[in-house]
This record gives C-alpha cells, structure tokens and sequence, in this order.
C-alpha cells in the first residue's frame, strides 16, 4: 500500500515541478469539500463527495502561504512513508513549524493552519491520512475469535483477558490472519463493553465485540468496516436510545459530512441498528430508568428525522417521533435495572434471534 | 482478596444487627473526607485521611435515607462479589433504583445520590472499589516485557503490536508473572506513547512504557504502584511543562485530596518527574514551540507553587517560577521540532544518562 500512496504522493510533485518547467503558475486541484459538494449517494447508501474542485496556485497572493504550506505537508508525509515512521498531526505541525530565513514569517503559526491541509491532501490524492502515517487519537477495544498479525507479532483477540485489544489508529497494516465469528457487535458504552466482554458474550454468541467509547474512531470505523467487507460479517449497532446514540449509528453505517471524502473507506452501509430503541424502553420496562430530553436533544431528534437514511424507513420515523412524544431518553445501562445479566442473557440474544433490527 | 473484603462487608452487616438486636439505634461510623481531615503525611509523602470520623443512624430524619442507600450499596457489592460479576457504579444505581412499596418515595433519584455513598463505603471498611467489584471507565496503555496472568490467559506486553495492552479499570486481579525491566515511563500523552512504542523505546531502554492519556485512571495509578512497590522498579513521569502536566505527576507520586483515602493503595511516593520543565524549553531550544500561559494557567501555577512537596524542593520552586516569568509552557509533542526521534533517541536518553529528574 505504501507504495501506491507513495507514487500518489510523486504524482502530485511531478504535476507541480511540470507547471514549473512549463514556465506555467504552479497548480495543484482540490476537490471541495463544503457543504454544497456533500451529497447522499443513494446506490451506495453513503455520503460523499460530488464532483466540484477548486485550483490553488503558487503566484496569487491569496493562495501562495497555503500552496507552500501544502507542499510542506505532502513532503512531510512523503518522509514518514521514507522512514516507515508515524506521527500525530500535532507532531507534524511542531516540526513544520519555523522561520522563514530573512523574514518574520513563520510557515506556520497555529495547528489549525496544518490541520485542514491533511484533508486537501487525503482527499487530492484519494488516500487516507492513516494511509500517510499521521496517527489520530487511540479509541475504541475489541474482543473475540480473531487472530491478526501486527508489526510481525501475533495476537490472539480471544486470551487477552479483561483488557480486550486497544484498536490502533492504523488499522488498515494489520492482517485478520483468522476470523471465527458470525457477526460483529458494536457497542457505544465501554461499561457495556466490559459487562458483555465479562460474561463471555463473544464466546457465547460466536461474534466480535467492539466498543468504541462514544462516537468511534477512524480506525475502529475502519476495522468495522474490515471486518463486514473482507469478511463478509453483518455489523449491529447497540447505542443508547437517545440522538446522539442513533447518530453514532448513522455515522457509522452512511458517513459524515465532514469526512464525506473517505465514506467509501470508513462507513459500513450494511450496518443494522440492534437498540435501544424508544419501544423497548417500553417493551422492556424501563421507564423507572429514562432522562427527560432537554432541548438540545429534541433539536438533534428533529434534525435525525430529516436525514435521508432515517426518512426513508417508516420505522425509524415512528421510533424517533415515539422519542420526542414521550419526552424521554434511555441509555444502555438502564437495562441493568432487570439485572445485570438481562442484556446478554435475555435482551440481545433476544433480539438476535427474532432478528429485531433497524436499518 | 475477596475472601477479605466479603469479611468486612459481613463485618460491617453484623455490626448494624448486633444494633439492632440490643435494640439501640443503627449506626455506622464514617471517617470524614471534607478538606480539614485530609492531611500530608511527611513521612510516606501521601496525601492520607486524619483520625475524624461522623456516625450515620438509621432514626435520625436527616440520615434514615442515606443510612438506607448506604446498606443497599453494601448489599449490591456483596453480591458482586457472590456471583463474581463486575459492574459500572452508572450500572449500579439502575439497577438499585426502583420505587419503595406503597409510597412516591424512590431509593435513589440520581446517580449523584449513590456515587459518593460507594466512597463512603470505600472508607469505612477500607477497600478499593475496585475490590468491591465497581469498575470505572478503562483508560491507560502500557507495552514492555511483561508477562501477566489476567482471568486465566497469560498476556505478553511485548508482543501486542503496535496496540499495547489497554489497562482495565481493575488490575488488581491481574498477576504480574515475569517483569523484565528496569524501570517505568510514564507518559501522559497518547501521542508520545505512540511514537515511543513505534521506535521500540520500551526494548532499547528495558522499560516499562505506560501511557495515561491525561489524568491517569484509577487502574493505571495501581498497576504503577504495584510495578514500583512488587518490583521495585524506579518510576519516571514524562508530562507536558506546564501546571497541568505537574499536577499529574503530583497525583501520581502523592494523591490528590479527593482520594486521599486511597493514598497508600495508589500513589507512588519514589516517582520522579523526567520532564518537560520549563529549564527544557530554553535548555532545547524549543522557544518557537510554546504556548502563552493563560489566567488560568498562571493560577494553577501559583497554587502549585504552596503544595508542600512542590515547597520542600528548591529545584520545583525555581523550575515553576521560570514558566511564570516567562510566561511561557510547552507540550511534549513540541520535541518533535527537533526532529520527529529526538524525543526517543536524544532528549530521554540524556535525561536517563545524566540522572537529570526533580523530586
């Protein structure tokens, strides 16, 4: 892979470096990535980007600080790839940053300046910035019968005791060597998380257990959707029943707008969504256990409800509309009011097995 | 362990029969936690509770519903510990939470209602709540050569890729089977463990590399304590140069107020600070990577500047001043404006050659 990204990477400067022999204004195109670009690609059921770029040039006032700034990251990346090194993206600001000689210019002076450049360039060269070696936080755990390689060590998913495997920022170099599963579970809660990886659930039910800790990382969106493409696993997605828990689900099944670029890479449109939903709030007896909505989870409900993904199933419609008219949310762990054992001894194997998802 | 800990559950269950069957009011007696019964111990270095207690009756209207959540509380540990299950404490109040028989009265409305009850118990029978089976969310990653026995499966630190092993809430289970280091670096950035991992500083160095991802949690805080008391292994804390990154390393060598009853069990009175410090910036000349301090900082600082174990040493008390004269801090990630190994293969070993740490 290094080697594509690499020769994607020479493409990009042999462009600039023929502009130049050319006596031409150097000039490199990116595609945009505003809103208006953003569109939901119905076939595919992702976001992503539509077909709008814009020209940066070297001789234009406007453009000529960030046109350098975006050589210096791409030839940034193109040492990390040299020296088989990665970095985060604070890293890589404080080492671009310095004095132009003879000026009181700096290259950079803020890491909001660098930041975006990443994404011009991840999405100029249609690579992942995982693919440059530029590292995001660490998030997300994952248990079950899985044996991958990484960096030239074997690891066993299933005998890391209570720890469960820490899922990398790069997780496109590791090699599922064996997959043993029927499906995957995603879980939004790392109580959840501990509470399944502890009774087994993985064991029990053959699948794999993810948990992502809130909103996932790129790399476990990228390992979800690993594990469904590669391996041909169904993906369920088990968040609170509340805005934030279905949009979780949303990003992770259709993408978001601000990554829009990378949907075909990241999101899983095969996903279902396994609960809570608003009915089992009722279903399952929980209303000692929910939380009254405040108004910015009404807002977020509404907007949920105008989402194209969410529009087209009359389900989810009646789910979210069920929300806003009771005024109440729930989280995962509400289910331990029926005891501790209810959620992988009754509540997800029941619905596993009456097949009991949205989509 | 939890042979012990069940003993002084039942301890603590008799005491309040035995009460009641001499037919006196029950009562349990509480060591207080408020700011004036938390003292400095100068001869542990520990932050560590004074000798003032409170009673808690059941007849008295002011204690009857905390007296009763408290037994609750007491009871669910209990069974934790019977049917061997871990729980999160937002678990525990769903699971606690339900109305009383013929009334509008609910044993709990609100997690802020059971949480400080779990340190209360904590404190009166002096156990972890680790040890009472509640977990907290998992945090921390460590990497080494390191074999551990966690639930039955027998984990290698130096073999989990370029993952790390994630630090479960409770390591008080886990067995420490073969320890081959020389010593323990702690990092508070994800960032600089990422990279030290990479460049296999843990190997290189024979350490132990622990990264805490800010504020270490509960767990990591043990496992460093257990590596330095079982082990003796001298612990190193490597943070940003700023009040923040000082602060963290004092909770790590001496507590902090708020656990003040858990001193002996998790903090690490030999640590020593490896760096940044504010000398650092101008001794690496790091000038054009730092940050102006905000108010904020400044007061922080300042308080910093009259704990006692930052008074005591000249070296703290110059070092602090210097970032407040300057009015100056910096990150760990701003070494990477030396060059993205400088950190690994220069400005630590330097520090580890020369034995050039504060107290």
């Amino acid at each position: 892979m290094t080697k594509e990204v690499r020769k994607e990477l020479e493409k990009l400067g042999n462009k600039v470096l023929g502009d130049i022999e050319k006596t031409e204004n150097p000039n490199i195109d990116i595609p945009l990535r505003t809103l208006s670009n953003v569109i939901f690609d119905k076939k595919s059921g992702q976001l992503t980007l539509g077909n709008k770029s814009a020209k940066r040039y070297f001789f234009n006032v406007a453009h000529a600080k960030k046109f350098m700034q975006t050589m210096m990251v791409a030839g940034f990346c193109n040492s990390l790839l040299e020296e088989k090194i990665h970095t985060s993206i604070r890293d890589m600001y404080y080492n671009l940053k310095r004095t132009l000689p003879q000026s009181d210019e700096n290259t950079f002076d803020d890491q909001a300046e660098s930041d975006p450049l990443i994404v011009d360039l991840e999405v100029t060269i249609d690579v992942l910035r995982e693919q440059l070696h530029l590292t995001t936080d660490r998030k997300g755990i994952v248990a079950g019968n899985v044996v991958i390689e990484d960096r030239g060590d074997s690891i066993d998913w299933s005998k890391l005791g209570s720890g469960g495997w820490s899922i990398p920022s790069t997780v496109d170099e590791i090699e599922l060597k064996k997959v043993n599963a029927e499906f995957v579970l995603v879980v939004e809660k790392n109580a959840g998380f501990e509470r399944l990886h502890e009774d087994k659930f993985w064991q029990k039910q053959k699948c794999i257990l993810v948990g992502t800790g809130g909103q996932p990382s790129r790399g476990t969106r990228l390992l979800i959707q690993r594990l469904n493409s590669e391996h041909d696993l169904p993906v369920y997605v088990f968040t609170d029943a509340d805005a934030y828990g279905f949009y979780i689900y949303s990003v992770i099944k259709s993408g978001s707008i601000s990554l829009a670029h990378v949907s075909d890479r990241i999101s899983t449109p095969e996903a279902k969504f396994i609960g809570l939903t608003p009915s089992d709030i009722f279903d399952y007896n929980l209303k000692k256990c929910t939380i009254k909505l405040k108004e910015v989870d009404i807002k977020r409900a509404k907007e949920l409800l105008e989402y194209e993904w969410f529009k087209k199933n009359p389900k989810w419609q009646k789910e979210i509309n069920l929300m806003l008219e009771k005024g109440v949310k729930a989280e995962i762990e509400a289910l331990s009011h029926r005891g501790l054992k209810f959620m992988s001894e009754e509540y997800l194997p029941d619905k596993l097995k009456n097949r009991d998802f949205l989509d």
